[in-house]
Protein backbone atom coordinates (compact mmCIF):
# COMPACT_ATOMS: atom_id res chain seq x y z
CA UNK A 1 0.00 0.00 0.00
CA UNK A 2 1.49 3.48 -0.98
CA UNK A 3 1.08 6.18 1.93
CA UNK A 4 -0.82 9.23 1.22
CA UNK A 5 2.10 11.59 0.44
CA UNK A 6 1.42 10.81 -2.51
CA UNK A 7 -1.56 10.98 -3.72
CA UNK A 8 -2.29 10.38 -6.62
CA UNK A 9 -0.62 6.67 -5.98
CA UNK A 10 -2.17 6.31 -2.10
CA UNK A 11 -4.51 3.70 -1.70
CA UNK A 12 -4.25 4.25 2.23
CA UNK A 13 -4.07 7.10 4.76
CA UNK A 14 -3.40 7.50 8.73
CA UNK A 15 -6.25 9.38 10.56
CA UNK A 16 -5.03 9.56 13.84
CA UNK A 17 -1.90 10.52 14.92
CA UNK A 18 0.68 8.12 17.41
CA UNK A 19 -0.14 8.99 20.63
CA UNK A 20 3.90 8.59 22.12
CA UNK A 21 3.99 5.46 23.57
CA UNK A 22 7.01 4.04 22.70
CA UNK A 23 9.24 4.43 19.07
CA UNK A 24 7.00 2.03 17.05
CA UNK A 25 3.63 4.23 16.16
CA UNK A 26 1.89 2.59 18.50
CA UNK A 27 -1.79 3.79 18.34
CA UNK A 28 -1.35 4.80 14.61
CA UNK A 29 -4.66 3.75 12.99
CA UNK A 30 -4.27 3.55 8.80
CA UNK A 31 -7.79 3.35 6.54
CA UNK A 32 -7.38 0.98 3.36
CA UNK A 33 -8.70 0.28 0.08
CA UNK A 34 -5.53 -1.52 -1.35
CA UNK A 35 -5.63 -3.73 -5.05
CA UNK A 36 -4.46 -7.76 -4.49
CA UNK A 37 -2.80 -8.97 -7.09
CA UNK A 38 -2.91 -12.70 -8.12
CA UNK A 39 1.39 -12.43 -7.41
CA UNK A 40 3.65 -9.82 -6.15
CA UNK A 41 3.80 -7.22 -8.73
CA UNK A 42 1.51 -4.56 -8.40
CA UNK A 43 1.10 -3.99 -11.35
CA UNK A 44 -0.37 -7.77 -12.25
CA UNK A 45 -3.70 -8.85 -12.90
CA UNK A 46 -5.61 -7.44 -9.71
CA UNK A 47 -7.83 -10.31 -7.99
CA UNK A 48 -9.81 -8.21 -5.30
CA UNK A 49 -10.03 -5.32 -3.16
CA UNK A 50 -8.60 -5.20 0.51
CA UNK A 51 -11.41 -2.75 2.40
CA UNK A 52 -10.70 -2.25 6.09
CA UNK A 53 -8.02 -0.70 8.43
CA UNK A 54 -4.82 -1.75 10.60
CA UNK A 55 -3.68 -0.53 13.71
CA UNK A 56 -0.17 -0.70 15.48
CA UNK A 57 -0.34 -1.68 19.15
CA UNK A 58 2.85 -2.46 20.91
CA UNK A 59 4.45 -0.42 22.91
CA UNK A 60 8.36 -2.35 22.51
CA UNK A 61 8.16 -3.21 18.73
CA UNK A 62 6.38 -3.96 15.72
CA UNK A 63 2.88 -5.06 15.98
CA UNK A 64 -0.57 -4.81 14.57
CA UNK A 65 -3.82 -5.33 14.24
CA UNK A 66 -6.60 -6.09 11.30
CA UNK A 67 -9.92 -5.83 9.98
CA UNK A 68 -10.53 -5.73 6.52
CA UNK A 69 -13.09 -6.81 3.70
CA UNK A 70 -11.52 -9.01 0.63
CA UNK A 71 -13.91 -6.93 -2.41
CA UNK A 72 -13.94 -9.65 -5.14
CA UNK A 73 -15.46 -8.45 -8.41
CA UNK A 74 -13.89 -10.45 -11.40
CA UNK A 75 -15.45 -12.39 -13.92
CA UNK A 76 -13.94 -15.40 -11.25
CA UNK A 77 -15.38 -14.56 -8.11
CA UNK A 78 -17.86 -11.79 -7.08
CA UNK A 79 -18.10 -11.58 -3.48
CA UNK A 80 -16.79 -10.91 0.12
CA UNK A 81 -14.30 -12.22 2.73
CA UNK A 82 -14.62 -10.72 6.07
CA UNK A 83 -11.23 -10.54 7.84
CA UNK A 84 -10.09 -9.94 11.53
CA UNK A 85 -6.91 -10.81 13.88
CA UNK A 86 -3.92 -9.47 15.15
CA UNK A 87 -0.57 -9.68 12.87
CA UNK A 88 2.18 -10.55 14.96
CA UNK A 89 4.57 -8.69 12.94
CA UNK A 90 7.29 -10.53 14.92
CA UNK A 91 6.44 -13.86 13.30
CA UNK A 92 7.50 -15.14 9.68
CA UNK A 93 3.50 -15.94 9.51
CA UNK A 94 1.10 -15.35 11.66
CA UNK A 95 -2.93 -16.12 11.23
CA UNK A 96 -6.05 -14.26 11.33
CA UNK A 97 -9.65 -15.41 11.17
CA UNK A 98 -11.45 -15.70 8.15
CA UNK A 99 -14.83 -14.59 10.12
CA UNK A 100 -18.17 -14.72 6.99
CA UNK A 101 -18.66 -14.20 4.14
CA UNK A 102 -20.70 -13.19 0.99
CA UNK A 103 -21.96 -13.95 -2.82
CA UNK A 104 -19.75 -16.54 -4.15
CA UNK A 105 -17.79 -16.95 -0.19
CA UNK A 106 -21.27 -17.25 1.44
CA UNK A 107 -21.07 -18.23 4.84
CA UNK A 108 -17.45 -18.76 4.26
CA UNK A 109 -14.56 -19.21 7.60
CA UNK A 110 -11.36 -19.97 7.43
CA UNK A 111 -7.77 -18.56 8.21
CA UNK A 112 -5.43 -16.12 5.87
CA UNK A 113 -1.95 -16.20 6.66
CA UNK A 114 -0.11 -13.25 6.69
CA UNK A 115 3.67 -13.44 5.50
CA UNK A 116 5.34 -9.81 4.92
CA UNK A 117 6.55 -10.22 1.70
CA UNK A 118 8.39 -6.48 1.39
CA UNK A 119 8.13 -3.92 3.90
CA UNK A 120 9.96 -0.53 2.38
CA UNK A 121 9.21 2.23 5.64
CA UNK A 122 6.35 3.71 6.09
CA UNK A 123 5.22 4.41 2.27
CA UNK A 124 5.26 0.61 0.78
CA UNK A 125 4.67 -2.49 2.09
CA UNK A 126 3.13 -6.01 0.74
CA UNK A 127 1.94 -8.68 2.50
CA UNK A 128 1.41 -12.26 0.65
CA UNK A 129 -2.30 -13.54 1.78
CA UNK A 130 -2.66 -17.54 1.84
CA UNK A 131 -6.53 -17.85 2.64
CA UNK A 132 -7.63 -21.34 3.34
CA UNK A 133 -11.27 -21.63 3.35
CA UNK A 134 -12.61 -24.55 5.69
CA UNK A 135 -16.92 -23.84 5.49
CA UNK A 136 -18.96 -22.89 2.95
CA UNK A 137 -22.17 -23.73 1.66
CA UNK B 1 -28.68 8.63 12.00
CA UNK B 2 -28.32 12.52 12.51
CA UNK B 3 -24.95 14.15 12.78
CA UNK B 4 -22.80 15.64 15.59
CA UNK B 5 -24.00 19.34 14.38
CA UNK B 6 -27.07 18.91 16.31
CA UNK B 7 -26.03 17.27 19.78
CA UNK B 8 -30.06 16.81 20.66
CA UNK B 9 -30.41 14.39 18.30
CA UNK B 10 -27.30 13.04 17.17
CA UNK B 11 -26.68 9.25 17.95
CA UNK B 12 -23.31 10.08 15.80
CA UNK B 13 -20.10 11.48 15.75
CA UNK B 14 -17.22 11.47 13.24
CA UNK B 15 -14.03 11.13 15.67
CA UNK B 16 -11.19 11.58 12.56
CA UNK B 17 -11.06 14.18 10.26
CA UNK B 18 -10.34 12.94 6.18
CA UNK B 19 -6.79 13.54 5.40
CA UNK B 20 -7.35 14.43 2.08
CA UNK B 21 -7.40 11.63 -0.16
CA UNK B 22 -9.77 12.44 -2.71
CA UNK B 23 -13.42 14.26 -1.90
CA UNK B 24 -15.51 11.43 -0.58
CA UNK B 25 -14.86 11.64 2.66
CA UNK B 26 -11.76 9.21 2.69
CA UNK B 27 -10.73 8.20 6.47
CA UNK B 28 -13.57 10.08 8.31
CA UNK B 29 -14.20 7.36 10.95
CA UNK B 30 -18.33 7.67 12.60
CA UNK B 31 -18.91 6.24 15.86
CA UNK B 32 -22.39 5.59 15.92
CA UNK B 33 -25.46 4.37 18.69
CA UNK B 34 -28.54 4.09 15.99
CA UNK B 35 -31.91 3.48 16.63
CA UNK B 36 -33.27 0.38 14.52
CA UNK B 37 -36.89 0.65 13.91
CA UNK B 38 -39.28 -1.52 12.77
CA UNK B 39 -39.67 0.81 9.25
CA UNK B 40 -38.51 3.60 8.33
CA UNK B 41 -39.94 6.28 10.00
CA UNK B 42 -37.24 7.21 13.15
CA UNK B 43 -40.47 7.52 15.63
CA UNK B 44 -41.88 3.92 14.83
CA UNK B 45 -41.52 1.44 17.39
CA UNK B 46 -38.02 0.87 18.17
CA UNK B 47 -36.56 -2.96 17.91
CA UNK B 48 -32.70 -2.53 18.38
CA UNK B 49 -30.11 -0.38 18.88
CA UNK B 50 -27.18 -0.33 16.42
CA UNK B 51 -23.73 0.32 17.86
CA UNK B 52 -20.50 0.66 16.24
CA UNK B 53 -18.55 2.35 13.36
CA UNK B 54 -17.94 2.91 10.01
CA UNK B 55 -15.55 4.94 8.08
CA UNK B 56 -15.36 5.65 4.56
CA UNK B 57 -12.75 4.11 2.58
CA UNK B 58 -12.65 5.26 -1.47
CA UNK B 59 -10.67 7.61 -2.93
CA UNK B 60 -12.84 8.17 -5.87
CA UNK B 61 -16.45 7.42 -4.89
CA UNK B 62 -18.25 6.92 -1.86
CA UNK B 63 -17.50 3.74 -0.08
CA UNK B 64 -17.91 2.88 3.60
CA UNK B 65 -16.60 -0.13 5.96
CA UNK B 66 -18.79 -0.95 8.89
CA UNK B 67 -18.50 -3.29 12.15
CA UNK B 68 -21.47 -3.04 14.62
CA UNK B 69 -23.72 -4.90 17.64
CA UNK B 70 -27.39 -5.20 16.52
CA UNK B 71 -28.07 -5.12 20.76
CA UNK B 72 -31.80 -5.97 21.50
CA UNK B 73 -33.82 -5.12 24.56
CA UNK B 74 -37.32 -5.67 24.27
CA UNK B 75 -40.05 -8.19 25.36
CA UNK B 76 -40.00 -10.00 21.99
CA UNK B 77 -35.88 -10.48 22.13
CA UNK B 78 -32.75 -10.10 24.20
CA UNK B 79 -29.29 -10.43 22.61
CA UNK B 80 -26.78 -9.17 20.42
CA UNK B 81 -25.87 -9.37 16.25
CA UNK B 82 -22.24 -8.75 15.47
CA UNK B 83 -22.40 -7.42 12.18
CA UNK B 84 -19.13 -6.57 9.56
CA UNK B 85 -18.19 -5.79 6.16
CA UNK B 86 -17.81 -3.70 3.13
CA UNK B 87 -20.68 -1.42 2.59
CA UNK B 88 -20.56 -0.49 -1.70
CA UNK B 89 -22.01 2.26 -1.76
CA UNK B 90 -22.42 1.95 -5.64
CA UNK B 91 -24.41 -1.42 -5.34
CA UNK B 92 -28.46 -1.15 -5.12
CA UNK B 93 -28.18 -4.03 -2.13
CA UNK B 94 -24.68 -4.68 -0.93
CA UNK B 95 -23.97 -8.15 1.87
CA UNK B 96 -22.05 -7.96 4.72
CA UNK B 97 -21.69 -10.77 7.38
CA UNK B 98 -23.48 -11.83 10.88
CA UNK B 99 -20.30 -12.56 12.42
CA UNK B 100 -21.93 -13.75 16.11
CA UNK B 101 -24.61 -13.42 18.03
CA UNK B 102 -25.64 -14.33 22.10
CA UNK B 103 -28.64 -14.08 23.93
CA UNK B 104 -31.61 -14.93 21.94
CA UNK B 105 -29.18 -14.92 19.04
CA UNK B 106 -27.20 -17.30 20.54
CA UNK B 107 -23.93 -18.20 18.44
CA UNK B 108 -25.96 -17.23 14.96
CA UNK B 109 -24.13 -16.09 11.50
CA UNK B 110 -25.98 -14.59 8.42
CA UNK B 111 -26.40 -11.90 5.78
CA UNK B 112 -27.16 -8.01 6.39
CA UNK B 113 -28.43 -6.95 2.95
CA UNK B 114 -27.57 -2.94 3.16
CA UNK B 115 -30.22 -0.91 1.03
CA UNK B 116 -30.11 2.84 1.50
CA UNK B 117 -33.45 4.32 2.11
CA UNK B 118 -32.40 7.78 2.16
CA UNK B 119 -29.65 9.40 2.29
CA UNK B 120 -29.89 13.66 2.66
CA UNK B 121 -26.07 14.36 2.88
CA UNK B 122 -23.76 14.09 6.02
CA UNK B 123 -26.66 15.00 8.30
CA UNK B 124 -29.14 12.51 8.02
CA UNK B 125 -29.10 9.24 6.53
CA UNK B 126 -31.21 5.41 6.86
CA UNK B 127 -30.37 2.25 5.71
CA UNK B 128 -32.56 -0.23 5.64
CA UNK B 129 -31.33 -3.40 6.62
CA UNK B 130 -32.64 -6.78 5.96
CA UNK B 131 -31.08 -9.98 8.58
CA UNK B 132 -31.15 -13.70 7.28
CA UNK B 133 -29.91 -15.93 10.12
CA UNK B 134 -28.59 -19.35 8.38
CA UNK B 135 -27.13 -21.05 12.02
CA UNK B 136 -28.53 -20.90 15.52
CA UNK B 137 -28.30 -23.28 18.12
CA UNK C 1 -5.24 -1.41 31.77
CA UNK C 2 -3.21 1.43 32.41
CA UNK C 3 -3.44 4.89 30.75
CA UNK C 4 -1.47 6.67 28.69
CA UNK C 5 -0.23 9.55 31.77
CA UNK C 6 2.08 6.45 33.06
CA UNK C 7 4.16 5.49 30.01
CA UNK C 8 6.51 3.27 31.88
CA UNK C 9 2.88 1.06 32.58
CA UNK C 10 0.73 2.28 29.81
CA UNK C 11 -0.74 -0.34 27.79
CA UNK C 12 -3.15 1.11 26.02
CA UNK C 13 -3.72 4.44 25.10
CA UNK C 14 -6.87 6.95 23.52
CA UNK C 15 -6.28 7.92 20.02
CA UNK C 16 -8.98 9.94 19.38
CA UNK C 17 -11.07 12.64 21.59
CA UNK C 18 -14.61 12.44 22.25
CA UNK C 19 -16.64 15.11 19.77
CA UNK C 20 -18.25 16.39 23.01
CA UNK C 21 -21.55 14.79 22.47
CA UNK C 22 -22.46 13.76 26.35
CA UNK C 23 -20.37 13.72 28.88
CA UNK C 24 -19.38 9.97 28.38
CA UNK C 25 -16.53 9.78 26.20
CA UNK C 26 -18.69 9.01 23.28
CA UNK C 27 -16.17 8.71 20.34
CA UNK C 28 -12.85 8.32 22.52
CA UNK C 29 -11.47 5.29 20.80
CA UNK C 30 -8.51 3.26 22.81
CA UNK C 31 -5.91 1.34 21.43
CA UNK C 32 -4.72 -1.52 23.68
CA UNK C 33 -2.05 -4.32 24.47
CA UNK C 34 -3.19 -5.80 27.80
CA UNK C 35 -2.09 -8.24 29.85
CA UNK C 36 -4.51 -10.91 30.89
CA UNK C 37 -3.90 -13.10 34.14
CA UNK C 38 -5.19 -16.09 35.12
CA UNK C 39 -6.99 -14.16 37.77
CA UNK C 40 -7.49 -10.66 39.40
CA UNK C 41 -4.23 -9.68 40.39
CA UNK C 42 -2.26 -8.30 37.44
CA UNK C 43 1.52 -9.53 38.68
CA UNK C 44 -0.45 -13.06 38.42
CA UNK C 45 1.02 -15.20 36.35
CA UNK C 46 -0.13 -14.20 32.52
CA UNK C 47 -1.87 -16.51 29.97
CA UNK C 48 -2.48 -14.08 27.10
CA UNK C 49 -2.26 -10.71 25.37
CA UNK C 50 -5.29 -8.65 24.32
CA UNK C 51 -4.80 -6.88 21.43
CA UNK C 52 -7.36 -4.63 19.66
CA UNK C 53 -9.31 -1.17 20.55
CA UNK C 54 -12.48 -0.22 22.24
CA UNK C 55 -14.68 2.48 22.19
CA UNK C 56 -17.08 4.58 24.22
CA UNK C 57 -20.33 5.13 22.34
CA UNK C 58 -23.20 6.24 24.38
CA UNK C 59 -24.51 9.74 24.67
CA UNK C 60 -26.43 9.52 28.06
CA UNK C 61 -24.47 6.50 30.12
CA UNK C 62 -20.87 4.61 30.05
CA UNK C 63 -21.26 1.88 26.89
CA UNK C 64 -18.27 0.07 25.25
CA UNK C 65 -18.01 -1.38 21.97
CA UNK C 66 -14.75 -3.78 21.61
CA UNK C 67 -12.82 -5.51 18.77
CA UNK C 68 -9.80 -7.71 20.17
CA UNK C 69 -7.84 -10.81 19.72
CA UNK C 70 -6.17 -12.88 22.67
CA UNK C 71 -2.93 -13.83 21.93
CA UNK C 72 -1.21 -17.17 23.72
CA UNK C 73 2.13 -18.09 23.46
CA UNK C 74 2.81 -19.91 26.22
CA UNK C 75 4.18 -23.46 26.82
CA UNK C 76 0.20 -24.66 27.80
CA UNK C 77 -1.49 -22.62 24.94
CA UNK C 78 -0.32 -21.16 20.73
CA UNK C 79 -2.96 -19.67 18.74
CA UNK C 80 -5.28 -16.35 18.62
CA UNK C 81 -8.99 -16.00 19.44
CA UNK C 82 -10.71 -13.22 17.93
CA UNK C 83 -13.23 -11.24 19.19
CA UNK C 84 -15.87 -8.60 18.62
CA UNK C 85 -19.64 -6.84 20.26
CA UNK C 86 -20.78 -4.19 22.57
CA UNK C 87 -19.39 -4.07 26.36
CA UNK C 88 -22.86 -2.96 27.71
CA UNK C 89 -21.49 -1.35 31.21
CA UNK C 90 -24.64 -0.80 32.79
CA UNK C 91 -25.33 -4.64 32.54
CA UNK C 92 -23.89 -6.81 35.38
CA UNK C 93 -22.50 -9.47 33.18
CA UNK C 94 -22.67 -9.26 28.89
CA UNK C 95 -22.09 -11.40 26.15
CA UNK C 96 -19.53 -10.95 23.35
CA UNK C 97 -19.00 -13.53 20.42
CA UNK C 98 -15.58 -15.13 19.76
CA UNK C 99 -15.86 -15.13 15.90
CA UNK C 100 -12.79 -16.99 15.01
CA UNK C 101 -9.35 -18.68 16.28
CA UNK C 102 -6.42 -19.94 14.83
CA UNK C 103 -3.37 -22.54 15.76
CA UNK C 104 -4.89 -23.97 19.49
CA UNK C 105 -7.98 -22.40 19.05
CA UNK C 106 -7.96 -23.28 15.27
CA UNK C 107 -11.87 -22.35 13.82
CA UNK C 108 -12.99 -21.65 17.54
CA UNK C 109 -16.25 -19.69 17.80
CA UNK C 110 -18.29 -18.74 21.17
CA UNK C 111 -19.20 -16.48 23.45
CA UNK C 112 -16.61 -14.06 26.52
CA UNK C 113 -18.70 -12.93 28.51
CA UNK C 114 -17.37 -9.53 30.14
CA UNK C 115 -17.47 -8.53 34.32
CA UNK C 116 -16.28 -5.26 35.33
CA UNK C 117 -13.75 -6.28 37.73
CA UNK C 118 -12.65 -3.15 39.18
CA UNK C 119 -13.10 0.46 37.60
CA UNK C 120 -10.77 3.32 38.98
CA UNK C 121 -11.87 5.77 36.51
CA UNK C 122 -10.03 6.00 33.61
CA UNK C 123 -6.55 5.45 34.23
CA UNK C 124 -7.43 1.68 35.46
CA UNK C 125 -9.66 -1.01 35.11
CA UNK C 126 -9.91 -4.54 35.34
CA UNK C 127 -12.50 -6.55 33.23
CA UNK C 128 -13.03 -10.73 34.13
CA UNK C 129 -13.37 -12.17 30.56
CA UNK C 130 -15.30 -16.12 30.87
CA UNK C 131 -14.69 -17.40 27.74
CA UNK C 132 -16.77 -20.49 26.29
CA UNK C 133 -15.78 -22.72 23.30
CA UNK C 134 -18.55 -24.24 21.25
CA UNK C 135 -16.96 -24.91 18.19
CA UNK C 136 -13.76 -26.41 17.82
CA UNK C 137 -11.84 -28.66 15.35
Amino acid sequence: MFGVDDVQNATSAAVTNPPGLGNFKFGKLVIFDDPVTIDKNYLSEPVARAQGFYFYDMKNDYNAWFSYTLVFNSTQHKGTLNIMGADLMMEKTRDLSVVGGTGDFFMSRGIVTFETDTFEGAKYFRVKMDIKLYECY
